[in-house]
């Protein structure tokens, strides 16, 4: 078993994870990229966790603002932040990184190891390391302080995928001991096309701009914002993200599938599993348009399942006209920016070679 | 003079014009196809007509449900109906339709008069008439019974383009005794592209969607409804139509222009002379999705812009996102049933040929 384990992110997620591992004795090193979300940390020393309703404090290896310092000497790298900052943790440790490691991107939306793989090696990097992704976060969590942290709730079963495939099972083994609830993905394809929230996230506030910059009582996202004409469109783009995981040969669960699966709801169709989830009931819609919705969803997310598809010759006109508007609208170029088969490495690979690439890492 | 006309549509627009030619002495043909605008009246024998606040009974020549019957042996013969009936309109009047006649769409949307054309050709009518759009309604008005109509305003200006327009000025001269404010546009290119609409209408709508079908209170439609975002993405489009006007050789307004020229409003930027627009001030949004600003200016004002855009090597990727959104939420294919090349006849055309075709209506 890992004695030594980095997790980068103190947010909700790394929070709860570090804390966690260090009451199964594990020594911690705790980073954050941005150093405020530590310092209450230091201040405490340590993370007071609730879980089944006891409180206990765990104390940390290290904290530090440094993703070299925190993964040196490190096998298991977790890391359990926004999308949006893969690449810039990739940025900052490319040159610590050494042959073995293994990190884990919890969750790593789509294209996450690709996007991590593509910034260490266009720096310079050439060590032998393994990426992970991680189809969800493995709990339901909530910081309550700046060093305090009260887990929920544990998913049952979480999807990896290893980058590359055929090291899957190397990294359950890593994480298995603490994780067990981790099971194999076929690939980091089948991870990264069952993000749901590439479905849930960028149409419905697309679809609801008006009302989010107008109505600033923040209706309530799912049940008010999911109408039956945003669930024919979310289910419209549901379809193209599932043709684009038959071209790859990866099996996902649709969105009305994957409700039935993870929430006690039901109804015939998306609009009434949606309305009939109470899981959703109290979730607000933002109250601003700078909502990670769209600003993580949208390049993150959206923007590599169009990438992918392109590749592979399958047509997303839903999804690429949801990137081209929001894209206009926050006045950004999401698909430059975004995961575009140029930051994911892939640009220029035909779908045999892609495929080839996620099993075994060669080009 | 004329002194026969025919107007084809009994709703506000067609209510007006007709009660207000036949106040001047003219022999009016009114003309629906929904006899059940016309059964007013019918029974009251004739239009009673408020203008400048008095009120007058004006007795028509003709009042009809079949088109053949109305337009025969008039000369001057005006549609002022919604754009998607004016396929329906050239379907039923073909072979009535002799050399020498004028068609005036008012107005024509965008494409109005290659539709109306198409129509009649396609289905083997060779006679040689002229169709003119104008370039939006001459009057503010409302029928305030199913037999009387009130004018509260009409227009100082307005555009009106023949097809083909070297006959411009011989419309003109039939209408200009009538209604002095029309005034020549350079072709139908510029009638059609100043259309309004295309800009107000279906992008507010699908930015708004969600709203529309949980808020049945109807919210205002411009002022809560066109929000900076919202506002951004209008202004999109609008380049994206200036830059087909330019690549066609016409000058129109833009949004803002047009605002400035139409309205008491003031504003540096889009949203702001929307938001000081006090004409708009209690226009309320549509309560069902089932609306005109969407089902009736996508496939014809948005689709003909992006089609005379296609074939002038304008790229216009927000109002093709417009129309690839809409058509998947009303699960319609507007693009295929709306005004595209093949609807307008101009399919395989170029920039060039189109340009001659609308001047001269040679191919």
């Amino acid at each position: 078993m890992e004695k030594k384990v980095a997790v980068i992110g103190a947010g909700n997620g790394g929070t709860a994870i570090a804390a966690y591992l260090a009451s199964l004795g594990v020594e911690v090193n705790l980073c954050d990229l941005f150093p405020q979300y530590l310092e209450g940390i230091i201040a405490a020393d340590g993370i007071d966790l609730t879980l089944d309703g006891k409180t206990t404090h765990q104390r940390l290896n290290k904290v530090t603002g440094d993703v070299a310092e925190a993964i040196s000497g490190v096998h298991l790298i977790m890391v359990v932040t926004p999308s949006f900052t893969h690449r810039m943790i990739a940025e900052r440790c490319y040159s610590a990184l050494t042959d073995g490691q293994v990190v884990v991107l919890n969750p790593g939306r789509t294209g996450g190891a690709l996007d991590f793989l593509n910034t260490i090696r266009s720096k310079g990097c050439h060590a032998d390391i393994t990426i992970a992704e991680t189809q969800t976060l493995i709990y339901s969590c909530r910081k309550t302080g700046p060093a305090s942290v009260e887990i929920f709730g544990v998913k049952k079963e979480v999807a990896l995928g290893a980058f590359p495939a055929n090291r899957t099972s190397q990294v359950l083994e890593l994480l298995n001991p603490y994780y067990p609830q981790f099971t194999a993905a076929k690939n980091c394809m089948e991870t990264s096309l069952s993000n749901i929230g590439a479905l849930f996230h960028p149409t419905p506030v697309l679809l609801n701009i008006g009302r989010i910059e107008n109505d600033k009582n923040g209706y309530r996202y799912y049940w008010d914002g999911i109408t039956p004409s945003v669930a024919v469109l979310i289910k419209a783009i549901d379809h193209e993200r599932m043709a684009v995981a038959e071209a790859y040969g990866v099996e996902i669960l649709s969105a009305e599938e994957w409700l039935r699966q993870s929430y006690d709801t039901y109804g015939d169709n998306l609009y009434e599993l949606l309305q009939h989830n109470n899981a959703y009931a109290d979730i607000k819609a933002p109250t601003t348009i700078e909502a990670r919705y769209v600003t993580e969803d949208v390049p993150m997310s959206l923007v590599p399942i169009s990438e992918l598809a392109r590749i592979a010759g399958v047509p997303t006109p839903n999804i690429d006209a949801v990137i081209q508007l929001t894209s206009s609208i926050y006045q950004r170029d999401f698909r430059a920016e975004g995961r575009c088969a140029k930051n994911l490495g892939i640009e220029g690979m035909s779908k045999a070679q892609v495929t080839h690439f996620f099993e075994t890492g060669e080009r």
